[in-house]
């Protein structure tokens, strides 16, 4: 079914060698080419625009349920909907991700809109892994959204990670949590050579005793640009946090905006971020043990984005 | 020649009870009143709108100018434009300051725009006061411009205090920081009732080895909303760094939205911004020692912008 290019994409995004067990859908190209549902997770197809409801019914724990994308046809351009309504009392692991291989001349773009609905005492493990190949003058472009309502003593936890390949992302996450929920993300970025890449989250910390925490580490080499927004809005008694810590290399461009508004007088709100360059007695110590300074860089980023 | 309220606001903004020594240009209702030029700091009138032009020799040495600025009329609203010259190897003092006073009904508003000069290793002390009294409907508003351009291995200080009595103010302060040189800000404020403040920072550290730090304390009372912007562009082998440390009480609303910007693989740029409550614990210590509530916030305030 798979080739061997699109075999090392799907492993590369989701980790899968093989069918998964459980629900699970594999879009190549535009297609589902293998869907499945359990016995608490139904995945269906959306009759009004492409994408899927992923239904997760209460009570649903320990589950994985898996749906990569990978492109490897250059020209394709698409905007997919995925619904994921998740019942109370779940603890559900989703692991999504995408990968494109260009070698053609025309630009190849997944913009994917994920909207969770995560119904009370639910905890929820997301991972998404961006990754490209492909020497094609075509570009590979990903855009995601992420929108994620959480009910009351929810948890989510978001993992994101983008390690090379991506010509351009624009991605946009966007919480609204609510009473004694936590919403995490942790988020891994490294771009190179003239790749562009924007992360913009929104959280609204409405609940009384709402918590989120967005930690962002990212790398710029050569001539590649980034730009890291985090809005918390603390409109409840909360904690909201957010930190962005970068390294920059060569001559690329990384600028960091958070904003914190607190509308509440028990809002407890809290930003940092950190940019600046590989520090030198780092790469002396590393050089001093054997290493080139190539293999000493690449060493204390390896570690960073760990 | 000015009577008890004037005597009074010109004591609160400088610190002067008497005429000072040296260069000082008072003003008055929208005239000077009393203006001094000294044999190292020349002080005239500008011809081509309201305004001075203060100009500092070279090699200028621990000497204070003063160029308050008092109001007790309602319904004024100037704006006045402020150059200063600093030659090279100087190190002075500039006391700057605004004072209103309205028992009016109609709006009483300063526009200050100061524009500074630094030259090469020269070392500014910048203070500004601004203080509001009166019981009138008229509102108080002072909007601050302040404009530096720092030569090679020169330094500012600038400390900026509004503590109370301010309805309306925007605050507009933009650096470029040349080689060797620093540029430090400390910025405190008090705001209350429906009152407003915005301040806005915008640093480029252009030279080589250039230095920035932006230190603000706020507190927000009652209704009143804050704005806190510290853009800080590295644009050399520079450090920058930016912090906003603000109290929230009542329904007050309180943002902070700082922006760093790499745009050399050497500058190091970091900044960090909280908005939170007094503590709870440290109100309760305090009340044990016999304080009432309020008496134990207004010590805690006090000791937080000191």
């Amino acid at each position: 079914m798979l080739d061997n290019i699109e075999k090392d994409l799907l492993e590369k995004v989701s980790g899968l060698k093989d069918k998964p067990k459980g629900a699970y859908n594999i879009r190549l190209n535009s297609k589902a080419i293998d869907r499945s549902s359990s016995s608490n997770i139904a995945i269906t197809k959306k009759e009004d625009k492409d994408g899927i409801d992923i239904r997760i019914a209460p009570g649903t724990k320990k589950e994985v349920c898996y749906i990569p994308v990978i492109m490897d046809k250059a020209g394709i351009t698409e905007c997919v909907y995925n619904d994921f309504y998740i019942g109370d009392d779940c603890d559900v692991t989703i692991v999504a991700g995408c990968g494109i291989h260009n070698c053609g001349k025309a630009d190849s773009e997944h913009d994917g809109i994920h909207t969770f609905y995560i119904g009370k005492n639910s905890k929820v493990k997301y991972l998404e892994k961006h990754y490209g190949s492909g020497d094609g003058e075509g570009k590979r472009i990903m855009n995601p959204t992420t929108i994620v309502e959480m009910d009351e003593n929810s948890y989510m936890e978001m993992e994101t990670t983008q390690i090379r390949g991506i010509n351009s992302t624009k991605r946009i996450t966007k919480g609204t949590v609510g009473k004694n929920s936590t919403l995490i993300v942790k988020e891994k970025l490294l771009t190179h050579g003239q790749q562009f890449a924007e992360s913009d989250f929104e959280v609204n910390l409405d609940g009384e005793n709402s918590h989120s925490n967005i930690i962002s580490r990212a790398v710029a080499q050569d001539k590649s640009k980034q730009i890291f927004i985090a809005k918390i809005y603390g409109n409840n008694k909360c904690h909201g946090h957010s930190e962005c810590d970068a390294i920059i290399m060569d001559e690329a461009n990384i600028s960091a905006i958070p904003e914190i508004k607190a509308n509440h007088p028990e809002s407890n709100l809290i930003h940092e971020a950190a940019i600046g360059k590989i520090a030198g007695e780092q790469l002396i110590k590393l050089m001093s043990l054997g290493l080139t300074e190539k293999e000493a860089e690449n060493q204390i980023i390896n570690g960073f984005l760990k």
